[in-house]
């Protein structure tokens, strides 16, 4: 059992945070207005708090805040992110009138190397940002296999979040360890795509995968 | 029937230049060095020349010239190429001490942007740089269904490289018509994962994909 602090209050972090409970974890669900999460949109069973309450009492964090304003968010938490795993599932992407990605925010990098840079005492593990959030943690309801992909330079790390992965249902051989996290560049440039894959299907779930 | 001109005599060149001319087309095969490819590695049923009489001799182009070189080769033919598609398969990548993708060539952007920059006159579309070389014209091999997808600001031009593709055995339902050419972006960007895939299985053929 691992104590989970995922740190944000929309679609992904609730994606999350019933399906760690579910498999015997301790959620905490950190929120940037705590009060107004639990009067508006309540989470069952989830323990809501601020995001440096859920941070310090976690043994392992998740970022699933904005991705434009994660960077400076999470910077403010370093003192209770020190020494932990933080897992990465964000996008910071400049949008479109429509409301997708046009431009990544670090081109020639990635937001999960900013997070890493920003906070080296952190283990950094780049995960999930490839999957619609209905296939985050229901990777089977897709026609053909998805693929979850882990980048960290800790490999204990990427181990760790692997293990949590296949609590959220993702066979061991759909999660791709892909190394360094460097490699998390290629992941979040799938977002340049999202916008032109709901023209062509519809708003239909998908995800990244690689086919062998 | 189009008049096909492979640009390239490499492994990739011959993938695509043997099932397109089993299809029905006319294909040339363009070299820098076509006294040097007809010697060493001819192509049954393929006339080899220099890069600039393919380019003059056909309908549409491909660019499968090596991703550093080939901006400033297409350059030079562009007088051959005005009014042209030209294919672009290339990939534009820094290469690690094992000879896999450390950076792509132009963050931010897309060897394809670049291409089409250079050679405006042109319309070029971006395609199947997201699957390993056996997969190009073989997609049925893998054991789950790769995509192949289509980047380029003319859609005539998309239409008429999706009908080539299915020439060379890709399913309809597994071509993906992304839009305009600054969504090459992510393709290109899957490169950076494939020195990762190859440590993590092997020199098995493996292509991107989109599950759904």
């Amino acid at each position: 059992m691992t104590t989970i602090a995922v740190l944000g209050s929309g679609n992904v972090a609730r994606a999350l945070a019933g399906p760690w409970l579910d498999a015997g974890h301790k959620v905490l669900v950190g929120s940037r207005d705590p009060r107004r999460t639990e009067a508006d949109r309540p989470l069952p069973g989830v323990h809501v708090t601020g995001l440096p309450d859920a941070a310090r009492a976690a043994d392992l964090v998740v970022n699933a805040l904005p991705g434009r304003a994660c960077l400076e968010l999470l910077s403010s938490l370093a003192p209770h992110l020190a020494g932990k795993v933080l897992v990465d599932v964000a996008n910071a992407v400049e949008t479109d009138a429509q409301g997708f990605a046009s431009a990544v925010l670090h081109p020639g990098g990635s937001l999960a190397e900013e997070i890493q840079r920003a906070l080296p005492a952190v283990r950094v593990v780049k995960t999930l940002n490839t999957a619609h959030v209905s296939v985050m943690a229901a990777p089977r309801t897709l026609a053909t296999p998805p693929s979850a992909f882990l980048s960290g330079d800790d490999s204990d790390a990427r181990r760790t979040v692997g293990a949590l992965l296949t609590d959220l249902g993702w066979p061991r051989e759909w999660i791709v360890d892909l190394g360094d996290l460097r490699t998390a560049r290629a992941p979040e440039a799938f977002l340049l795509l999202v916008g032109s894959l709901v023209r062509a299907w519809g708003p239909v779930p998908f995800a990244m995968s690689v086919a062998r």
